[in-house]
């Protein structure tokens, strides 16, 4: 048996989030049903946001409860931007969310509308409100960000030390615009590591510049055993082409199966619910093996 | 000033010979002068083929002694598969060919139609009349065939040391249809550096599966300081979708320069040219960087 690495899937809220038209919800589910079917256990299943910032997620509350009652042994849990989407996710059932935060403040600004201040005290007030739920925190731009540049290590373990002491322990480390690359990703991941030895860290690595799989296999090799990625590589804005997109589950789970890594997921499972979201779902689709005339 | 890895652009013959529609030979030069502006030194110009069999490289002998002319420092080679290639080689000026012998016999036959000891005599060949020309080995299919699978890395190195003793002293590792992933790379690299330590290995690797990059920096981790790649990704049959592609030249420089590697190539200069090849050559561009609407 190799090293076990846990896939956790994000393209129910990464993926379908940037979509204009509407997939309803039993589409969402049935995808669900197929990534659960193919060995995924972590899926981030929607985000609970404004309708009117993300019309596509105004399903939140069917999807997140409708998928824990089919599939009541995985670890669901979606994304939250403040308490009110806490407190929503909470009411659907789930007992774990991610709120999201930039390193970058001008990017923080620009995502979720909050300062640094601002979004720490927003946490506080679901920590102390819902202290039952389980709060990871989405570090985004933490490996650069489009406005501000790359910024010192040591930025992102001030960071982190800010949440680490108001309890956190579980983080992802947001490569946002996929700006990072391998050398800068293995630093990075041993330094957090090194400075924060009880927390979990994943790794969220978008593909934009082509170093999707090279990233994730760099924060891999650096000690990180959760990667978080998208089905077909799904992600990005239909309407900026290329600005894609997310590293693709399957390409990704055939290359650590190759490699010796136990994951768990039948890829052969995977590259086919990728054809089929691609066939029924029009987007940026940055995986290979959905495209390709061969099997894996 | 950070290792020096050195580019070797196969696009002009890996790139432009799965394409139907022919490229005229001025153009295929525009593209050879850009690469050079771009800092490319390392050129595959082109392919000494039979014209019925790749009508794209009818003009092979054209464009060689076009760019020789044009460029006359540089390092220009073409693929031959036969010693009528290689003299055509010779006769239009170039010092350097790289003659393809797949380490998969079926592959062997199916590419250039011939059993390996056919090719291994028309090597001797190649070594006895043109005793002057520089020859480097593509091995073919050395990760991996798509009809009899993967070999054992011994296969390899037993292929390796009959060209050894021919005389051959560089050798072009390829990935043929993207079937390596990166644990097997740094496992032959390693392996083949240690067997023939005063052997020259270069890495020509597919992007098929999505391992383009991530496989290419473990032959450079491993010790290969010679790559292969072509401008924009283009690579792979029109006629069979998905079933591409080379590592984008573009993205493996941003992504070494990145890293602190010295490649001496401006990767901005290469995001614009294969922008263009892209708006004027329809193909497989597996490329990232050309896609994205932001800068490097």
């Amino acid at each position: 048996m190799g090293r076990k690495i846990e896939i956790v899937e994000v393209g129910p809220r990464d993926g379908f989030q940037n979509l204009c038209d509407y997939i309803p919800a039993e589409e969402k589910l049935r995808f669900i049903d197929g990534l659960a079917d193919a060995g995924i256990t972590h899926i981030q299943v929607t985000s609970f946001v404004s309708p009117k910032a993300i019309p596509q997620m105004k399903d939140a509350t069917e999807v997140a409860k409708e998928a824990l009652a089919r599939h009541p042994g995985l670890d669901f849990f979606a994304l939250v931007p403040n308490l009110r989407g806490a407190q929503a996710a909470k009411d659907a059932g789930l007992k774990k969310v991610s709120n999201v935060i930039s390193l970058s403040e001008s990017h923080n600004k620009a995502n979720i509308r909050k300062t640094h201040e601002e979004s720490f005290a927003e946490l506080d007030k679901i920590l102390e409100t819902l202290p039952e739920l389980e709060v990871s925190i989405d570090v985004a731009t933490a490996f650069g960000c489009p406005f501000e540049g790359k910024f010192p290590t040591e930025k992102l373990l001030s960071f982190l030390d800010v949440l680490y002491k108001k309890g956190i322990r579980e983080f992802t480390l947001c490569d946002t615009t996929g700006m990072a690359n391998p050398a800068q990703v293995r630093e990075v991941v041993t330094k957090v590591k090194e400075a924060f030895p009880d927390a979990v860290f994943e790794a969220h690595i978008h593909d934009t510049r082509n170093m999707g799989m090279v990233n994730t296999l760099a924060a891999i090799e650096a000690g990180i055993d959760k990667v978080q990625s998208t089905l077909g590589g799904l992600g990005g804005c239909p309407f900026a082409p290329g600005a894609s997109g997310n590293t693709s589950t399957e390409d990704l789970v055939n290359m650590l199966n190759e490699m010796g890594y136990e994951t768990g997921v039948d890829v052969e499972k995977l590259v086919s619910l990728a054809r089929e979201e691609k066939a029924k779902i029009p987007g940026i689709y940055s995986g290979h093996l959905l495209n390709m005339p061969v099997t894996v």
